[in-house]
């Protein structure tokens, strides 16, 4: 049992979503009806001091760096629906290691990130005195009701395209660094181009798993055409490191063409990466039709490994 | 410098608020206009084990009494808004004492609150493996933008009205089992009987000293007045013990014959416990006129205490 589902099963308990709540738990955001052909996006995600940072040491993040990668992080999960993000509301807990000042600059950099991408902080709740840092943000954001794209939207011929480069984020310093694609989604969902589409937090082989199996499609890699970050990167460091924070995505195969003319991101590789295709039980399998395990970063599965079968019972 | 503070020389530091957040950071809700003459409300709280509630040994909290807590707790927020409660989403750190088990319990509280008044849990993140154990919820609620009730709104001559009783919160067990005033406050709203509200959470003298500061106006508390949890509660316990999720609210003079006849929640003891008066400085009396400290539980003010005043600084 892995976090996802954990949390299917927990989402599956609840009573029926009502019906302004258009997009349910299972997405990168929930998506809520607000009036006037929009919705709401919305959802959560955290931080931990030593798992998505180092805290101390050589490679030890700046204060700065660690606020600006937790609200990277959820913006990407705007990203992913094609929203525009709004607001942001934090919950930080820190540890007796950090002062005021460090609290201050982690704050810094959030709100300089908040800046470029036109977020407002709404809202905060500070604690201190914990063994750890642990920070959690909700965000807030917007997209209309006919331009939102899912991860359940990819149909057998689609095309699965990739912003950016894969693998050795957290070695090059990408995943403190990264810029959200809020940019390149919200332009791929406003003009029609993405028909599914998904942020690459936990690997790539991972997150296109999940597309497919919210789209209950298959889908065979073109392995050798993904980008990697450095010229030594190898195809299972791309595959599997995670924190890419880069965009997965449904084309229609006679969009592409298209696609590739009108690209506006001149500093965004774009690139085919492979193909959906008709299939019983979703699967990833590279061009040979060999199939590619479902590995990656899941920090749940250890902890929860021992006791499958449980969520349902007791 | 205490959280409030910190958190207001944060938020000052931020752009001009757009037109659409009419109730900026600052009170227990910000509120975003999203149409049909709505307001959305938002606000996020986190909940700390070993802090919020006991972990291990005599009176360790129920894993279900957490997770209801988390919720609760946020549930008030919107309460003394005005507001009704309809989505939440969660954040939880857990320690490695916990397993699977335990965080399916936490969920069972927490969901089972959820059911009790209507809100739908729409977006989770887990991480596991961290030293303490650390819970955030973001709760989004509505409330008509008439309607709404702000901190800022009690006038001299308003009368100070109190839901419930005060003191020994956590000796009684009542902060892990209180039900949010949820009900209460949107009727006190939607009859326009409240000008200005808050909810108790780290005291009454902290947070009628918050409404007084938000309205700029003096309290005279009749603090013989104040209903105490328990005949043995001290009233400076009932004063600064917090955790008591009631609502303080101002009352038109005019109005209070009426809210005394139409209180429709016999089970609620609805209490006027005091006056607010003109002044130049926001404060706080008994009824003789001496000033009461603003005290109470600021968890954040000995963290920050040897360092006030570097925030706008370095």
């Amino acid at each position: 049992m892995n976090e996802d589902d954990f949390l299917e099963a927990l989402f599956k308990r609840l009573p029926s979503p009502p019906p302004d709540l258009v997009i349910p738990p299972g997405d990168d955001c929930a998506g809520l009806r607000v009036g006037r052909g929009r919705l709401l996006l919305v959802a959560i995600d955290q931080l931990v001091g030593g798992r998505h940072y180092v805290l101390e040491g050589p490679g030890a993040a700046k204060p700065e760096e660690a606020g600006r990668k937790l609200l990277a992080r959820n913006l990407s999960d705007i990203a992913a629906m094609g929203g525009r993000p709004l607001y942001c509301l934090t919950a930080t807990a820190s540890s007796p290691r950090r002062d005021a000042r460090w609290l201050r600059r982690f704050f810094d950099g959030l709100i300089a990130l908040a800046g470029e991408f036109g977020v407002l902080m709404v809202g905060g709740d500070l604690a201190v005195g914990i063994a750890d840092d642990v920070a959690s943000l909700a965000v807030l954001g917007e997209v209309g009701e006919k331009q939102v794209v899912r991860r359940s939207g990819a149909r057998p011929g689609d095309l699965l395209f990739a912003t950016g480069c894969f693998g050795r984020s957290v070695r090059t310093g990408h995943h403190l660094s990264f810029k959200p694609r809020c940019r390149e989604g919200e332009w791929l969902a406003r003009n029609g181009y993405a028909r599914a589409m998904i942020d690459v937090s936990d690997g790539l082989l991972i997150d296109a798993h999940r597309l497919c199996r919210s789209s209950g499609v298959g889908l065979r890699l073109e392995t050798e055409r993904i980008p990697r970050r450095t010229p030594d990167t190898t195809l299972r460091e791309a595959l599997t490191d995670g924190e890419d924070y880069e965009l997965l995505f449904a084309v229609a195969g006679k969009k592409e063409g298209r696609l590739r003319e009108m690209w506006p991101f001149a500093d965004v590789p774009l690139t085919e990466v492979g193909v959906f295709v008709a299939c019983e039980t979703p699967f990833v399998s590279d061009a040979d039709g060999l199939s590619l395990p479902v590995e990656g970063y899941d920090h749940f599965s250890s902890f929860l490994g021992g006791i499958e079968g449980t969520t349902e019972g007791d």
